[in-house]
Parts: C-alpha cells; structure tokens; sequence
C-alpha cells in the first residue's frame, strides 16, 4: 500500500521544510511539492493529511532493559509492554541489552534474549551484549555477535561482584572491540569505592533513598569517566559513555573531544528533567524517593544548564531513557530498610520524545537538534543509518506524525508502561505523536495501538563507522 | 523546464542516499526513489545521470572581496570573474562586503556595492556592511539596511585609522545589533600593538613578506577575539568571527561556546592548507612570498590539526574564502620594499569545495560535514536558509553533481580567477563539480561556464535566529 | 638603641620559630635561641617580651591613594593620617600613587607628590606613577623616574577621558617599561564599554548605588585582564593586575601564569571580606551602599572562596589595601543622584592585617602565606626586598609584635583613618599589633601612636628582578 | 662545640641574605650580623669561612629505595652506601620506603626496614610505608605506626600482583589515613592496561629497552594521577603524588589545585635532565638503554618545560630522587632478552642538589625556590619541620655550605653510589658542596666523608598538617 503524508513540515537533523512524504510498502519513495502530487501510481492510496504537523524519523532508544533480572526481582516491562509503550511516544527503534551471566557465554546470552523478544517485540529492536566476564573465550566469540549484528558491547565499572570487570578485562574487551570495529559502551561510575561509602552510610543507619544519592557523589562519575576515555585511548578505540549524569563527567567528555578523541556520550531524560530532591521522597514519607532511584543518581538542579549546553553544542550526542522500570509495590519496596536494595531503574521509554519537543518549546533545543539526538544520532552511531534514522529514500518507513500544538499530561492514566506511578505525574506538555509508522506500518494512531505483538524484527547492526 | 538528476548519491548536512532529485523551474520539487520516475509530468525533460556522483547543494562563501579597493589599489576580481570563478568551482552564492567610508552613511556604501555587482554577478550574492565609523545616525541607518536585507555587519579591530573601530563604537554597534535581530561580524586581530610591531620590524630594516606574520602573532587573534567575545557578551548578542587562523583564537572560541555563550566562527582554507613558510618565498626570491600576504597571516603547520578538529567537532561552523586577489604584477608588488605595503589578500573563490572535497578523501570531514561547512551552516547563520543551503523541497535549485572520482590540478591554468598566480599550483586533489545549477539553471557543465553574467540575484537575508 | 624582642614566635614567609630578636639600631642584627641571650653588648636595652606574641616584618601596602584628588574631590587621608593609621595597623611601608596630568610631566607628577609626603609620612614610602598620556617625551622619562627609584608605572583601562590610555599608548609603554627593568601595573577594567552601561543606566533612572556594580560586570574585568595580558606577552614583559576581584578575571591570571608568563596579581581585602551586597545599601537607606563604592566593585560572595584558593595557590601574589577614603559627608554625597558621582574609594589602609590575620584564624591562610601576601611578596616585586619584606639580618628593623589573642572591634572609634565611617562597623577580630617598629624606631604601642610626622622615608626602588 | 659559619650567604626558601650562623651542639642557636661576632661564649670555636659560599638547610630527599628487593634482585645501594653517598651531595636526611610483604604485618616490614638501617645509616632517616595488602587488621595496624613517626603510607597503582592495590583498598586506605592524620603517596601510573601492553609488545618481540617507555604512555600516569586524586576526594583527604613525570599527569594535579583539593606532587631529577631518547641507547649497543629504565619512564624531552614550570609556580612541590640503583652487571642484564625484566630504578640520591642548582645557574629555578623543593617543602609535606628543612634557631644544624663557583663533573669516578654506571656522565655543573653538618657534626668536606656509618637517627615524623 502507498501511504501519502502530505503538507506535513518535514524535520531531520538539518532541515525543515513542508512537503509530502510518501511511503511505498515498508520504505520512504518519495519526498515532493504539493504540485507533484496528483504523478502517483494507480491504486490505493492512504492519506494523512499532516498540515501543521511535523513528519519525522521515529524515535531510536538506544538504552532499554526490558525484562531485565536485576536486584533480586526482574524489571516490570517485558518486550511486548515496553515496545508496545515506545510505539506510542514515538519511538519506532529500539537497542537492549542481552546480559552474560558470570562464567556464561555471549551466545547463551543472546539467545535469552532473542526469546525474550521474539513473538513480543511491537517494534523493531537490535542487541547490545553486557560482558561480565572476558577470559580468552569470550573475547573470541565477540567476533561471532559482531557478525549477527550484535556490533556493540557494554561494560561496567561500578556492580562489583555483579557486572563490574576490571580494568585489565575492560582494555582486552576495548582492543578486541578495535579489531572487530564495534563499539565500547561504558556505565563509568566507579564502584569499588562507591561500594564503601554504601557500606558505611547503612553502617551508620542511612536507609533512606536519598543516600542513594549521598553514597554516588559526582566524582564517582567523574573519575570513571576519565578512565573509560584513557583506556579507550590507550586501545585507539572509541568509547560511548552510557547515561551520562554530572557536570564534571561531562567536562571530561568535553576535554577528550577536545583532544580530538572519539569519545560519545549520552544522557537521559531523568537528568534533564528531574533533580536529586526527588530522592528525598516526600514530607510524609521519605521512601516515596524510590520511585526515583536510578544509577548514576539524579544530581543537583544545577548540573541540569551544563547538560542542556552540551546537547546545543555536540559534546552530548544522544538522549535514550535507560528505561528500566520497578512497580513501587512488591518491588522498590525491597529497598524499604535499606536504600542499597532498592532496584535501580525509572521508566522512561514512552516519555522520551514529549519531554524533549517540551525542551523545544523552551527554546532548550532546536527542533533539529531534537531529532538529531532522538534518532538520527543513535542510528549512525549504533549501525543503523541509514535504513533508520533519517528521512531518507529508500530507508525504512519509520515516522511520526507529530502534532506540535497537542496538550498531553504525563500522568500515569495517559502512559501505557507496565509500571504503578508516574515519574512526571504533574508534568503537562504540549507536543505528542498523532500517527506513528513502524516499517511502513500504522503501528500507533493518537491513543490506539495498531500493530501486531511480535511484528517488530531482529534489527542486525553495521560495525561503527563514524 | 523539468531537470532529473538520476541516480546520484544525495549529500545533505545529515543524510546520505542515492536518489533522484528533481527540479521545475528554479526550485527542487522532488526527491524520489527510481521506482518513481516513471511519475512525470509530461514535457521537456533534462535527464542528467548523476551515478557514482555526489548530489549536493551549491556552496555558500560567506566571505568574498570583489572589487574592493584596498591598500591603493583593487582586488582584481570584479563580480564577474569572481562570481563566474565560483561557479566554476560549485559555489553559487556569495556574501560580499560593502565598506562604509568613514564619514560616509551606509546608504551610499550599500549603493556603491549594488552597483558594482549589477549586470555582472553570475550567482546569487548578499552583503554584509563594513561599519567603519559608529555615530549615532550610522546606528539608526543600520535599521534600514537590516529592512534590506543586509542584515550581517562587519567591524574591525585591526587596521587603525583605516577600519578600525574603537571599542565603545563596536560596543554601540552590537547593541544595536541586538536590538534588530543583525549579526556582528569581527576581524578579530587587535590592530594597535600590530601596528607598534609593524613599525618597530621596518625600522629594524624588516621588510620581507615574512615579517607580515611576524608582526601579527598568534597573541594578537587570541585576544583580539576573547575581546570580541567578551564585548558580545556584555551586549548580550552574538558575535562570528571571520577568518579565524591560530590555535588560541580557536580555544578562546571554545570556552565562550562551553560557556553557553552564542559565539560562531569561520576559517578558510588558506589556514587549513597552507603555513607560515609560504612566506618565505623561496631560496631565490623571497618576494614571493607576497603571494601569500593574507590577513591574518598564515600560521605555523601545528595548528591545521586543530582547525580540523575544530571543524568536525562544531567548534568551527564555517569555511569561508576571505577571496580578495591581487596580482604580483603591479599590485604585491607595491610592496617590494615593504611588507606593509603588501596588498592583503589571495585569491580562493574557485578552490574551496575542491580543497575541502579533498580533505574528506582524506578522513579530515565527513561527507555531511563538508556539506554543511561549505553551504547549510552559512545559509543558517546568515539568514538564507532553506532558501539556501540545503537540498529541501521548494529551495532554489542551486546544485552541483560531483564527480568524485576526477582529477583535477588547482594549477593556474585550470582555475578562472583574474589573478596572475595559483596559490596551490601544484596541488592535484580528487573531486570536481561536473555540474553546477544556480536556480535550476545549468551554469556550469565540466569546464563550460554556461551563465549569463548579470544573471545573478541580490539576495534579502533574514534576521539571525539560531 | 638596641632593643631584644624576647621569646617570641618569628614568622616569616617560611618560618615559624621562637626565638629572640635583636635590633641596633635601624636594623635587625641578631636572631638567636634564649640560651644566647646573655651575649650581648655593654648599654642600653630596651626589652620586649614577644612570649605567646607572634613577630613578623611590617606589612607593606603597595596600593594607596593618599591625598588623591579624584572626581572633584581629595582622598580624605593625607600622608600624615594615612600613614599614621597604616602605623597603627601594623603596616610600615606603603607605595602611593603619583598621577601624571594628562599632557604634564612625569617629572611635575612625582614634585607634587614628594611634596605631599614630605614633613607629613610616619612610615617609609615609595611610588608608582601613573601615566596617564604616552607621547615619546614621556616614555623617555619613565628613565629618568626609574633612576630615582620609581620603577613601576600603573595604567588604566578604565575611565576613558581621564586616566585610561588606548591600547597602542599601553603596549608602547610596556614595551619601554621592558627596556628599564621597570613593572606595569594595570587597572584591567575596559572601561570603554563600561561607560555605555552607565549611560544607558542613568538614562533608565537608575541612579542608586548598587549600580556602581551592574554597571562594572565582571566580563568587564575579565576581558581587560585578559588584554593586558596578552599586551604583556606581546611586549614580552611582566604585567602587575591591581585590585583584582572577579573569579574570570583570577582565572585570566590562571591560564596566564600555567603558560608560563610572568603574571601577578593582587586583591584587596574588600573583595574578600564584603560583597555586592553592601552596595544595596540598609532598607531604609538605599544611598548608604555608597560608602562600599570603589573600583572594580564589590562582587557577589559567591566569588571569594576562588579568591582565597588563588592566595593559598599562588596565582594571587599580594593583598594591598586601594585604601582611597571619601567621607559620606560632602564627598561620597556628591553622587546621592547619580551612582557614576559618588567618588570611588574606600578606607583600608589600617586594617588589612586584622582582616587577614582572622583569615589566618579561620583556616584560609597559613601563617607563613599571611606574611608573604602583606609583606615578603611585595617587597619581592616592587624591589624592596631585602631591605623590606622580611626578618634578615641587616634588613630594616619594620617589625610588628602581634599579640594573636587580642580582640579587637573594627568599628569607627578604634580607627585613625579620616573618615567618617567605618567600612566593618559590627567585625570584632582576634589578633592584633602590640608594637610595631619602623627603623628600629618603636612607632606604635597599643593604642599610643608614638612616631613623629615626616620621619617617613622616601624608598628608592629596584628595578624588577622575579 | 660551637660552630660559627661565617660570612655566608644564607638561603632558606623565602630569604637570601649575608650572616653568621652560629651552631651549638646539634642545633642552630644564632643568625647574626658581622657586628655581633665577637659577642660569643668563650670555648672551642669552629670558625669556616663562607664568604662567596650559600649557606642553606641539608636537602631532605623523601624518596629513596635503599636496599630494596625488587625484580629478583636487590637495589644495589644499602643504608651505609646510598646515605653516604646522599651525604657527599649535601642530602643529610632521607625518607626511605619499608615495604610490607602481601600478606604480612606492617609491623614485619618496619622492623626489617629498622634492621636494613640501624649501624649503617649515615645521616638522619624516616619511613614511609609501603602497603600491598589492606585487610582490617592492617587498617588498624596503620595506627600503631602512625604512633612511631611512621605518618605517610604509599599505595601502588601499577605492578599488578606484586604491589598494586585495587581501588577499594586504596579508598580504604584513604580513609583510614585521613582519621590518622597520615599522608597517602601514591604511585599513580595504571597497571593493569600497562601489563597488556607490555605482554602484546613482547609477543611481537620487541624486548629492547625503548619498550619499557612505549608500554608504558603518558596517559597511564595521567589517568592514573586523575584516579588517585578523586579517591582522595572522595575520602576527603590529601594526597601526595610520587615521581610525576608526564605534562598530562601534571595537568590533571594543576586542576584538582585549582579546585582547592590538597594534592601534591614531586618529579624527579631524571624527568627534568634526561629524556626518552636516552631509552635507546648507543648505535652499537640498544641495551645500553637500560641504564636508564625506571618507572614512570623517561619521557619526551617537550615535557620537561612544563615541569619546570610546575616547579616555579607551586603546582610540584618536591623534587626527590626515587634512587633505586641497579648495577648494569648481573642486575639490569636480567633484562637483556626482556625490557620488562630489567630492574626499574636509577641512581641519584648523589645528584640532586648538582644538578638543581644547575637549574638556579640556567634561570630555571630561583634560589629561593630550589631551597624550598629540595629541603623545605618536604619537610613541612613529610611532618619534618621545624626540625629539619629551615635554618630556624632551634633547629637540627643539616647544613650545606655550597660553593657556587665550583666546577664539578657528575662522572662516575666523582661519585659514591654504588652502582656500575653513571646517570650523567658528561655533564658538569657549577656549584658543589664544600661543607655538609648533619645534626652540627661537620660529615663531609670537600670530597672527604667524615662521619660514622650508624651516626644517623631514625625521625620520628609528625602527622600531615598543612
């Protein structure tokens, strides 16, 4: 079927202008003047009309833990609830993580995961690989996921005795990753001191969320960052620093992309939007601050200006959401005695997109920028430009048909993860996704899901080329 | 007429994909997949087959001296060859810069440079007004020529006496600037101290091209532009800094942008591609040196590397010309006795996509980089945008197709420009505009210049708003 | 005369030891352990007992204004007041400020002020000058003042049409200052646009004090510092900033002093210990804020603790007082309608010790870095030392006993400044002089002022030799 | 007996003047001018003559490996050798690190390291102590030691599985020092990536010295150096950089100062005089190279500005010796099949002051300010001071009478270590030691050592209090 969106103002990273964009099975064949468009094929044709809308690509998350075991519990979206919930902010892509278990193999990893998702995924999705555990053997099976499109490997340097390697493992996974051209993705928070400061808070009986905060302080991220950028130098590799969260984290991501470094960073909407006061839960009760207990923390409202700055200016290149959700109820509440045992994760991956078009209209970002950073950005920079990503033709037709002028409130009855509070329940924003296409596919019409449980597809990625 | 550029690899800012693009009268209609071009209006129909070639938008040189009289004499471009020159080269527009004669009113410049550009521009060409004198009705004036068009205005902090601004008229003038949505636009260097230098050099019988950058060191940038930046700031407006050359100028740029503070900057490829040696001339004649008399002077080898990483990583938004020829016979010759006396300027209208072009084969840009420094980001910055400056739906048909693959010497006897010297002529680069359109109109095909002269538009720029 | 200071705590810029001290006459002779007590000379000894007291070298004021006219008044100290309340606070030199007369002489300029001071100084001084207009006349007399001991030049950025000389008169009297092994000091403010702010203020209404400060941002000061700098580097001469007082202007002194320049700095104690704030004036009295009137203006509090790291660290060299006081009564009056009247200036000569010495109290400085800050460091710099500046043998015998538990009110009845307010009305310190000797002469003793007018000294000075 | 050293020029970190300094006993009891002379006890007078020579405190060298077993082999100098040696180059104290066995007590190491010293030692000594493993027991050991004057700990980044601790027993140990008042040393360069590199180097059979500074890059120490200062940030406490010898490690200690957090640091005399290329040995003979393999590695001769300039501007506070020797025969020829088994260290507790005052000759240094890197500072940073480090009544009397005049050849026939080699053979400087007391006992004069193998002292140092 020819699917026509027509007079819609057409954004992509760079441009914006008003066109038709028209959509042949599941590709992009065309963008044109309104004079063009009576030059079409015989046959049925689906019309949007767009005017005042804008048509851009489908949101890409690059950070997801759906159906994640973390903590004792597993998170509360699974592939069908959380891609589901993507589809209806706008996202069209996205990128989890496959977990190896301690002493496990990669390949047992991916298949956990490909289950996971298969006959649920709402939207198209890829893989990166969490490596734990990096003995010659794992090493050489990172070439065998890079060549199934598993082109990207995440590391930890906090999780002692859980996810963390050490810094001798992390730089044999950054050479291989070299030779394999696949990316490094780093958590940078440096956890083997955190890890005392936890200690010795609930030593001296400081339970309460906001020692979450307390026990994760700034330089923690700081200074992991600057490891995770001097080994990937020393390995001649780049390095994407997941969810970054401080100020001085981010200065050291500045000062390395000064130094001509491929170094990358993303942040999440929680440190845009959200400060470190929300850990304190309420006046009545202080453990409400779980719901907001994520890794790294959120941080002072003040870092917030520096994170806005660098999105402006290209020293951050990409917002995904780290959305990993918890349900207060049976799950954040195993934290109750101990803010050490709360699950760490905030939902996010529906709410990505209103609240960065809100941004926009603070004049926070250009509404290219914006684009750039929801999707074109993780598309070059995970292996998926330009099949996604952009306006292209020929690339997948995955858009959204945005209504600039929509009023939607973020409270929880409007949100459709599989979690039992919002995390910006007052928050009103104006700006939400009136069509939402997935491969050519109508997948999301204003508040009803179209598309097919298990329809989204394994997405192999291209080795990193930027 | 209908033009089809087929099957070329459209380049964008952003985007790269192979595509046809189509144009009707002056303006780009369509951008479509093969399997769509059977769709076509009946009718004349020009087919160009753009396989294996680059479909980009013509390039913007937002820094251009034509018949500029300067130093006793006249850069020996007019708007005709120098417009025709760049065409020839893939440029199809150009900013020039009308001079207010101190004294003068800004009318009388704007007229003056109208004139010299009428019946003989081949492309598209705005200004920008040099402001050399600030009173109080020159700041009113400067409403008008805003209402004009001529929304960009150009100080100088060097040349004493001659262009030169004190810092309470440059204060004046960006407040004003402020108040009517215009750009200021700085030559940098602090002109002053030069001067004591440039006095001090010849009365020690320094009169050699050499001494031209020895009496304009990279300290004189360096704080001529911290200056610059720090007076926008106390105005509270914007500021582009024209020519940028030295490392220090670069990083004073950086920490204003890390800042937060709305600071842009353009280099030109002399900076990029040439050095300081150059003016030494040669063992047997040190006077040709003069031929590379620029300002401000060309620079020690060791700071290219951070121009380009300035370039990539958005510290530097623009590659403009500063194309302001003069002969050796007759005019650098004035100077044989003194470097003083040098006329500044060379010759570079033609050579910028070329050279640029060359540093992507290179691995120094992107492809969408290159497009963007040479064409999206002047539009943006200088209110041409999308008129100009990107291959959108409705903007003027100003294209080149690109043949990748040819060879071509920037010797002299390849290039158009009215100089009597190359100033790369011995480079040979891989990359040539096989053919260029200015409006949808044919001007360039290989080496046929195909336009009328006086063909080319005055343009109306906008306000600045990014 | 010789007198033993028995048992006391001798501090110098590095030391910190007890001991005895012995003067003969003018100069110090003898420091010895108590066991050498017994060997001395047959006469006349004048014993103090220094037990639990501290014993350091008289403080050295290198910034003064005595008997300044300035706006049409007269700073309200003379040398006879002036110097006595120094006296009094424990300091024993003070370098002032001659001020050429735009088109007078260097020569008219330090007359005038040798005359001010003779018959009237209690303590010994020395002088800057001021050059206030540059033609070669004039930079062939900076020789002349240079061989009589005046070997460093102050000049202004700041109040254009009064002081300020433009950038070519600067950098050709640094480079004239480099020649004679003279030092630049310079007030950095660009005043230039400084004085539009004013204009646009007072042409707002905006006549209150607090003014004075938003009129003066720190940008202002911060880019002049940053220009003088780099007239400095240029010059290849050392360059002294006065009265610094913003964390961007600090910082300019930062980058400058890690490049390896010769670059100081000095602060004063009024932009450590008051902020912004006073120039709010009380509730009731908006115009009281103008007693905190001086220039560059007080700052927001925010800005002291990079200050105080600066002195810790070394980037900052030396605390001077600017003491320039201007009673509220029919001086600081004349600005009660327009802020840009009030004469600058505040009183400071008398308790600068006491204000450092409390921040020697509340851990901001050692000891040691107190004595070098209002001492050894500008004896180092403005070729004092070793006569002045330390407890050498052979050194003059400035010494102040310093009795570190004694509280003592800053408020106006225990002062001797004339003037007719008291800058910390309500600070109570602990430490203050118990005697202090100039020559070897006993010129304070508690609250008894024991020296004769006119025995100050004139101080021929060395050239610059850091 | 009293020694009176007349006529000398005195130098402490602060002054320089003429004096007579007067020893009774152990201890400096008077500074006096000539006119005193003749006031003295009657009694045996040791009168020297040190007119035209300085007269400054003994150098305290904190960084010394006498003794030490250390890559199958031991350092070739014990307490008798290298102290006497130290003694002959005007070093009267040192701090010497005991260093305890992976899993032992510290109380083990101490006594050992007491054995190693008692009888032999020439001159006055302290221990720092080594820490290779961090259970509670040895937390809780670090108070007993602190108790004996054993007040600074140092830590190991590198050398995996033979000193290297990981970072959570590094951040306890921060921890516990900072409730003792102790001071952390750390050897910051980063192990664990510098194995890899070393083991991938000789798998591609490079084993020739050159390699040991290729595996091991500047940004191992940087990151390094950057990971030792936010632990300790973290912790809240100081610490002390050893043998910094990379411009990046010294940037990353020039901003944690900056910041206001108490990082120190020291290079060496082998970073400021000798460079990488010393690595690669003679034409004929690469394995020459090793004399000169220590840890960090000899670096890139552009290096050595900036730390001299660190020097001059307090952002390095130390120089000390990290003499390690290892004789060429039977020692470093353990390296000859691998660069990584030759045995790290250098000779030069001899060195230091010749060749730091080289430094004063070149302009480099100041003389005030090589007094204090070489004998104040580490006084005061290694709880020495009073007692040592000054030229303090009261103090021990470890002094230098230095001639500045002599002309003195740093090859091995002129030196005392014991060790096959020299560091420097073909340099000679101008300045040498004519007299050295230790605790008021004349050891050397000229080049005769006077003094009794087992005379020196253990010092019992004081906790940090800076």
């Amino acid at each position: 079927m020819v699917t026509l969106i027509k007079n819609g103002t057409l954004v992509t990273a760079t441009d914006t202008f008003v066109a038709d964009l028209w959509i042949d099975g599941p590709r992009i064949v065309r963008i044109s003047d309104a004079s063009e468009r009576t030059l079409r094929r015989p046959g049925e044709l689906r019309e949007i009309d767009a005017t005042g809308h804008y048509v851009f690509p489908g949101g890409i998350d690059a950070h997801t833990h759906l159906d994640m075991p973390f903590g004792g519990t597993t998170a509360s979206d699974d592939f069908l609830t959380g891609t589901r919930a993507a589809a209806y902010g706008g996202t069209t892509t996205i990128i989890d993580f496959a977990i190896q278990q301690k002493g496990g193999t990669l390949r047992q990893a991916l298949d956990t995961w490909h289950e996971k998702a298969e006959g649920k995924a709402c939207i198209d999705y890829g893989f990166h690989m969490i490596t734990t555990d990096a003995p010659p053997s794992v090493l050489k099976e990172m070439g065998d996921l890079v060549g199934e499109g598993v082109t990207s490997f995440k590391l930890f340097m906090a999780y002692p005795g859980v996810l963390m390697l050490d810094d001798q493992s992390i730089f044999r996974c950054m050479l291989r990753a070299g030779e394999l051209g696949a990316l490094i993705c780093m958590h940078a928070e440096t956890g083997l001191p955190i890890d005392v400061l936890v200690e010795r808070a609930l030593a001296s009986g400081h339970t309460a969320p906001i020692y979450h905060a307390l026990t994760r302080p700034e330089v923690a991220e700081a200074t992991g960052t600057e490891r995770a950028i001097a080994l990937a130098e020393m390995a001649h590799v780049p390095v994407y620093l997941v969810h970054l969260s401080a100020q001085r984290a981010l200065e050291r991501v500045m000062e390395a992309r000064d130094r001509g470094l491929p170094t990358y960073a993303e942040t999440c909407p929680q440190y845009l939007f959200l400060d470190e006061d929300a850990l304190r839960g309420t006046p009545d009760d202080e453990f409400a601050g779980a719901k907001y207990v994520c890794t790294p923390p959120l941080r002072p409202k003040s870092y917030q200006p520096h994170l806005w700055r660098g999105l402006r200016n290209y020293d951050l290149q990409v917002v995904s959401t780290d959305h990993c959700p918890f349900c207060m109820k049976d799950q954040k509440e195993l934290g109750r005695d101990s803010f050490a045992k709360i699950p760490n994760g905030m939902p996010g991956i529906e709410t990505r997109l209103h609240l960065l078009h809100e941004a926009v209209n603070e004049g926070k970002l250009s509404l290219n920028r914006f684009v750039e950073i929801t999707s074109t950005a993780p598309a070059k920079i995970f292996g998926l430009y330009p099949r996604k990503g952009s306006l292209a033709i020929g690339a997948d037709a995955d858009i959204v048909v945005w209504n600039p002028q929509q009023r939607f409130s973020l409270a929880a009855e409007n949100l459709h993860m599989r979690v039992d509070y919002a995390a910006y329940p007052d928050k009103i924003v104006t700006g939400a996704p009136a069509y939402v296409f997935s491969r050519g596919e109508l997948v999301v019409q204003g508040n009803q899901f179209l598309g097919k449980p298990g329809r989204g597809q394994f997405l192999k990625r291209r080795t990193f080329s930027l």
